[in-house]
């Protein structure tokens, strides 16, 4: 078991970003994750102008993987999301968030956790720890990525199935692919819509290994039942047409048919859901049921 | 128990659009729905080209509910929609759906369906029956409503939710609500990504009831375990502020808090889902537990 420690973090998700730690293909690792706001907050008197801007989007890492090269995949395996805190930070910003012209107070609320659920307004919500930002370098085209944006890369996906149980396929696209993460929501619904989950700092635990030479233009999430296609993009139009664009052509070459007869299919069966609207790029993800098609299906197809 | 033949259809929900049939409060009305292209396509060699486009997306109806006023909701107790076709339809269209671009060819694909389930690419997909279009008169400012189209009043709004045992609660803008319904669709994912789901003729049995005094802006839909508030609007963003926007203002009501804590609340538990991206207005639902908030609950709050 290997550990990365907290305080190695980036704000950005950069081509040549320098590994703090180098590992085998395979290898379980354990990262020390931040909240978004690095800590800073931990009370309902905190004011967020006050905070130092520099110090938000942490991600924890990065970590060099043998054997990981431009046109494989890196999987990661989420084998726990431990949040080991008694609280977790909220906020709501004017101007942010899904309703944001409705705003009239900035507030922030930090929320107790008793015995696996957050109490809040009187309710006893249950925990559902989940990766807020996940990812490794990005090409040289597509440039440095901050820590607070999503793209092909991974980065700031906000999709509460990125969680225990789940596996990560990421694009590499530099030697090692460079895997950072941080951002742990303890419950998020799907659009974040006032622009912050229950923010906590967590231990994550992942299996790292390679897929060697399978292409995608997108992260992928395989669930226990489901095989997901992330996608951001400016609008939630875009990143739709992305992301189903992406599983019709899969789906095309698994069952050997018309691309046009795949969208059909796609239509019938594949959900396309909202992760979160609150982002400088919007995030969505067309969900394909492995009774329709097996993640190994669909990862083959890549290849 | 009511019928409503399926030759009695409008193509426009029409603030003074004249009743087939008046019912009264509570009473069961069962509906002949036909599919969305009135039954014009039957095979894969039809060419909607050349079918007689006055005639899409029929809804049957309108029903006169007896004591419903502008300023209740339509109580729509879903109890039936039963598919009694063999086959159902679905196409693509060059410029049409969410991946508009990439479509080459014009394509009809007359489905089979065999002991509940579509049979298609040698899948076999089981059949979940729902209705596309399902609505009432709007106001007078808002004008007659094309039956292709969602808004405030219903209508096209292909949420897949809207299926037997769910309750669909539809603002009443005229006197006697004037419903109708149609386009069932035997099976359809979130988004609606190729632009039809499997389009079926249906018998559809639904109660009709009145809630007085109950002002939404929006459809709300209850299902066993949510209360959706179901917007439509040009873009997934806008759709998505105006959905959130009545839940959270309902969330507060509901737990007596500020309306930025509620705010706080629905993003943590509130999911904003896609109902559809391929018809003149985008469909989105913002979706309550009934463990935050009974459906009953939220209702009052709109007294």
């Amino acid at each position: 078991m290997k550990f990365v420690e907290g305080k190695h973090v980036v704000y950005s998700f950069a081509p040549d970003m320098q590994a703090v730690l180098t590992v085998d293909d395979g290898d379980i690792v354990v990262f020390g994750s931040n909240d978004c706001f690095f800590q800073q907050v931990q009370s309902n008197n905190d004011v967020l102008d006050r905070i130092d801007h520099e110090r938000l989007n942490p991600a924890t890492g990065p970590v060099f993987v043998k054997g990981a090269k431009p046109g494989d995949l890196l999987k990661v395996d989420i084998m726990a999301i431990d949040v080991l805190v008694d609280q977790g930070v909220t906020a709501v910003v004017a101007g942010e968030g899904s309703v944001k012209d409705e705003v009239e107070h900035n507030i922030v609320r930090v929320i107790p956790i008793v015995d696996g659920a957050a109490e809040y307004l009187g309710l006893r919500i249950p925990l559902k720890p989940m990766i807020g930002v996940i990812g490794v370098a990005p090409s040289d085209a597509d440039g440095p990525c901050p820590t607070n944006t999503p793209y092909k890369h991974g980065g700031n996906m906000d999709t509460h199935d990125i969680r225990k149980g789940s596996t990560l396929y990421l694009p590499v696209r530099q030697e090692g692919a460079l895997f950072a993460l941080g951002d742990c929501h303890a419950i998020m619904g799907d659009g974040e819509a006032c622009f912050t989950g229950l923010e906590v700092p967590a231990q994550v635990t992942v299996r790292l290994s390679v897929v060697k030479d399978t292409v995608s233009n997108w992260p992928i999430l395989e669930t226990e039942t489901e095989t997901m296609i992330i996608a951001s993009a400016p609008t939630l139009e875009e990143a739709t047409q992305k992301s189903v664009s992406q599983a019709v052509g899969a789906l095309a070459k698994v069952l050997n048919c018309m691309w046009e007869e795949a969208y059909i299919l796609a239509s019938l069966v594949v959900d396309v859901r909202i992760s979160q609207v609150v982002d400088p790029l919007m995030t969505v993800r067309a969900v394909v049921p492995k009774t329709i098609a097996t993640t190994e299906q669909i990862l083959n197809a890549l290849k």
